[in-house]
């Protein structure tokens, strides 16, 4: 990954060596290469492609992310928006799906009518993001369009690396619908649990709300089921922008009332199902890897 | 490709139905439906929804151009930035490139191994988009430089139409890259009379300046040509930002020393070089139809 988008055009390389420097969790490019892993053991050259065009493309949808909630860091470094400016974010967020799909095509001749999969995966990143940014500081947000708001902009790109992993392994189209719903579920309760998380550290460390969800108006599981159970917070978070102060009062009530136990709960279900899913998984040493995975995704994020 | 558009998430309908508004030349498309004509005068389905998927394309870069731009309007309606906002307009320019390429991963399972040239092609336009914007308000832009900006941003998307049309039509890699450099001299002609156009048609309403490309600091070929000629306008042009007035002296200057008839004769080098490739298309047909648009763009334009 960072090989390719170190080789760009030295316009570029300013904001390409930028983002190699922060490192994320790898997680869809594990999916989807375990998802690969054929019966020797091994993994393919297309493999390792595929997983480092996902991994772009996740790349891709952040550094717009960032433009549209004005953050200021990412993986421990600046935004590109905020290192280089919000229009630079534009064109470097643009380019970068073109790497993305250029790899994709690379490898796509041989699977031709699978690229369908990667364009509808982005569309229903787009649509969740959109739905994200539509349903800021909406405080009637229910349980259900959050969950749509995940499965797009999570969930269809954990599901698409799973999907394409087992395609390139030669898997039958069924098959790889299989994985990719284990990796929907997974994709799920690794967002649950990253917004819970998003409440829990912050407790941890004081000050650090600025950078919370609820400060981008990002209103999550935690507080939507908190929400349920006391609307009477509701008036109090409708009125105008929240000051760092309020915003540290919700979130301690969050954790009062439960909302991240109540959240983790949900998280749960979609755990099991994954888990349920993985333990039919045929190849002992597939399932024993993408059990690793489920695992550290349930015990890294809560 | 309005059929395409309306037929959205109704999230992006109101977008949508704004980008259906105003129309553009359609020139793309032409290209592409031109290029793919059989010997009995017909154009498949699969050119006609390429040729949606080419403008969907263009309509995406110009809703991240005008981002970039800020500009205010677009087509003779309010551009999407202004509209909307410039972080639905992130969302939607995203949104289009992933209809375009849904669209295009529709019809190319027949032809899997092309699929390469739409993401360089796109990865040509992020590049001239760069380039363009890198190079605001350098009054030392070279004419190359300037011709590498508008290969990208302009000649590479018609290059490609004309190479997907011959594609389409089941012409040879050979011949159909043999369209695609017919595309690329009309896309470079284009470009610099549209350039050309700019000055012209601001001489004429005045106060329209706002809208010039020099108010977007976007500097084009009839002022490289006039500055090589006077380089004491750069001084001029190097102090701060200019004001409406200041704009109006330069714009008067560079058609007064003759900069846009100057520009229209490289542009002349261009469509000559494509006339004279058309000439040598075998399909009589296809050789009128070609060599039709080429002088509409010709004519039309300055």
């Amino acid at each position: 990954m960072n090989q390719t988008l170190l080789r760009t055009d030295e316009m570029l390389s300013d904001m390409m060596e930028h983002l190699t420097l922060g490192s994320g969790k790898n997680l869809r490019a594990m999916l989807l290469l375990v998802a690969s892993i054929d019966s020797d053991g091994l993994v393919s050259t297309d493999a390792v492609v595929a997983a480092a065009s996902v991994e772009i493309l996740h790349l891709a949808t952040l550094v717009h992310d960032d433009i549209i909630d004005d953050a200021k860091t990412r993986r421990g470094q600046h935004s590109i928006q905020s290192r280089f400016g919000k229009k630079e974010a534009v064109i470097c967020g643009d380019y970068l799906f073109c790497i993305a799909l250029s790899m994709i095509a690379e490898i796509s001749a041989q699977y031709p009518e699978k690229l369908k999969e990667f364009t509808k995966a982005m569309t229903k990143i787009c649509l969740g993001e959109l739905r994200q940014f539509k349903h800021n500081a909406d405080v009637d947000l229910s349980i259900h369009n959050y969950l749509k708001i995940i499965a797009g902009k999570t969930s269809a790109l954990f599901s698409l690396a799973m999907y394409s992993g087992a395609i390139i392994n030669g898997g039958s189209d069924k098959d790889a619908r299989f994985m990719g719903r284990i990796g929907f579920n997974m994709g799920m309760a690794f967002q649950i649990l990253d917004d819970c998380a998003d409440y829990q550290s912050d407790m941890e460390v004081t000050q650090k709300c600025v950078k919370h969800d609820l400060a981008d108006e990002v209103i999550t599981l935690p507080l939507i089921l908190v929400l349920l159970k006391k609307p009477e917070l509701k008036d109090r978070m409708r009125e105008q922008k929240l000051s760092a102060e309020e915003i540290n009062d919700i979130i301690t009530e969050v954790i009062k009332i439960g909302g991240v136990t109540m959240a983790v709960d949900v998280a749960k279900r979609y755990y099991l199902k994954a888990k349920k899913m993985i333990d039919t998984i045929p190849d002992q040493n597939k399932q024993f890897l993408i059990t690793e995975i489920l695992e550290k995704i349930w015990k890294g994020a809560h």
